[in-house]
């Protein structure tokens, strides 16, 4: 089966999962809510790298399938927390849990989902639970690191390009890499190739946080889903923003400033920033930075060659996606 | 060793063991929430009650002490998650997380504890991991439940007593029906052992929260650790008000439905919310049906004579408790 043909039947695998998971009606106010998070039609990025990287080892889908799953629903329960406390009105094109509901109903909903995400986990064979329950905790507590980090560094005044991208190694890299070390595990991968597939995740998330960040301020509200400039008008310390405080005189600084002060971002505001940002080349060199990462994420596995062509077929996909 | 010291030293071990759990210090603003939570003086009547489970059937300390730490993180996860959703101010006497630092880092906080707890959990013995795991996933979505339901009662005009009841069994019974039950699977527990140790849990969760109930009524407000009243304030509909909505004349019933809609309750308003309870023979028969539901549950160890002595005895220090 080709890339695509496979990609979009385990995208569909995973969906109808998803939905079959919530049996249960009552409280409305719970399931409602969950069953609403999980049918968001997301690309399913993490769980399809779990599988391909538990093929690429000789795994089989039945070996690795509860523990996609795990890894889908957690990046979900991620999502909603996230958005209330970004208090993000839109995601993925739909109202957010916290926006069709409420805050304490997006809470409750985020919590319900992380124990969801366990219940899946444990499905997974016995040999490897408590290892992959163990990863899969460690990583929960360091995208908390993450978004605390992406929480406080709005508020920052200066924040350093090493402080930066600790800080998207927890918050986005550590599921990526959960999700390739899983998989890893469990398609009986040696010590050393459950090293590779991790770092190959993380270096993966580091370019997919990266072309989000880009993404925010380059793309189309059609097709990413939502209004763009969303960091921008939060404060949010993003890479290309970061690259170009380092570059601006004193007015455009000064005027970039007032513009991460504002809570909505304009029109002319978003034309001056894409403006500057091509002025200094900054659009262009982060493009670039993207392909080079992926390419330091793509040489972990340089090793498995044909046999890892999905994976890298995959990370293409990344770093050419437009949402 | 007689009762009380066993306790009291249970409570020592569970609190050193508690705060050396947290030794990141990076980022502040989730870690010192985290150690905050987990530093506030409880009861520890969760993982005291997994303990004495376990050695009842003839387990050790060592056997459920993982265990019992992963309870009281998620005993104190839920405190945190729902005093955001409560807005409650203070907790045992202090600060709740989200009024010290604010509802988000209370929110990660909460999220950080529930991964804390798992990985505290899957330390326990290989042989029972996929069992107390799926217990405890599957008790955290039934407490969400028990959550959801008590925010819509809320503003829900009429709650029977049977729903009343349905809540409170998923809002506080499962939490100690998980931590009587896994600690007698650890303990080594027949089925037939296993089934009564859960619902004498049960059991004693539902008295627990009849007399949290109560306590919030007829408390001190330095006994107690926080201001009475507050379930009044919130419209909250516990047991003893439940009772009274079918006892009171209409002239008592507007008045008390004019109180529980005030968001600060005056001395006034508890004094005659008091004096009808009184005057209909409420809190008396809520402190007896207080005993009768501890002597329910205390009826299915009955088999286990002196050796569930400290059940027992931990048993009517609930129902005895004053704050």
């Amino acid at each position: 089966m080709n890339f695509e043909n496979h990609y979009r039947n385990l995208q569909k695998k995973i969906d109808n999962r998803l939905i079959s998971l919530i049996k249960k009606k009552y409280p409305p106010n719970l399931y409602e809510p969950m069953k609403y998070a999980l049918s968001m039609k997301g690309k399913r990025i993490r769980p399809v790298l779990l599988i391909f990287s538990c093929e690429v080892l000789g795994g089989s889908l039945k070996d690795c399938i509860d523990a996609a799953i795990a890894i889908e629903i957690l990046h979900d329960f991620t999502l909603v927390h996230d958005d209330i406390m970004d208090n993000d009105q839109i995601r993925r094109g739909n109202k957010t849990v916290h926006a069709k509901w409420d805050k304490n109903v997006g809470l409750l909903c985020g919590d319900g989902l992380i124990a969801l995400a366990y219940s899946s986990l444990i499905k997974s064979d016995n040999k490897h639970i408590k290892r992959i329950t163990s990863i899969f905790s460690g990583g929960i507590v360091e995208i908390c690191e993450g978004q605390s980090l992406d929480k406080d560094f709005e508020s920052a005044k200066n924040v350093s390009m090493s402080e930066y991208i600790y800080m998207i190694r927890k918050k986005t890299g550590v599921l990526m890499s959960m999700s390739t070390e899983i998989g890893a595990i469990l398609g009986g991968g040696s010590e050393k190739e459950i090293a590779a597939f991790r770092n190959y995740g993380m270096n993966l998330g580091i370019a997919f946080q990266i072309q989000d960040d880009l993404l925010d301020i380059i793309s189309d509200k059609k097709i990413l889903g939502k209004q763009p400039g969303s960091d921008l008008s939060q404060g949010k310390k993003t890479y290309p923003l970061i690259l170009l405080e380092q570059k601006v005189n004193n007015t455009e600084k000064k005027k970039l400033i007032k513009i991460m002060k504002k809570i909505k971002i304009e029109k002319d505001d978003m034309a001056f920033t894409i403006n500057i940002l091509n002025k200094y080349g900054i659009i262009d060199y982060t493009k670039v930075e993207i392909k080079k990462r992926i390419r330091r994420a793509t040489g972990y596995l340089k090793d498995f060659d044909n046999r890892a062509e999905n994976l890298f077929k995959l990370s293409e996909m990344i770093a050419e996606r437009k949402y």
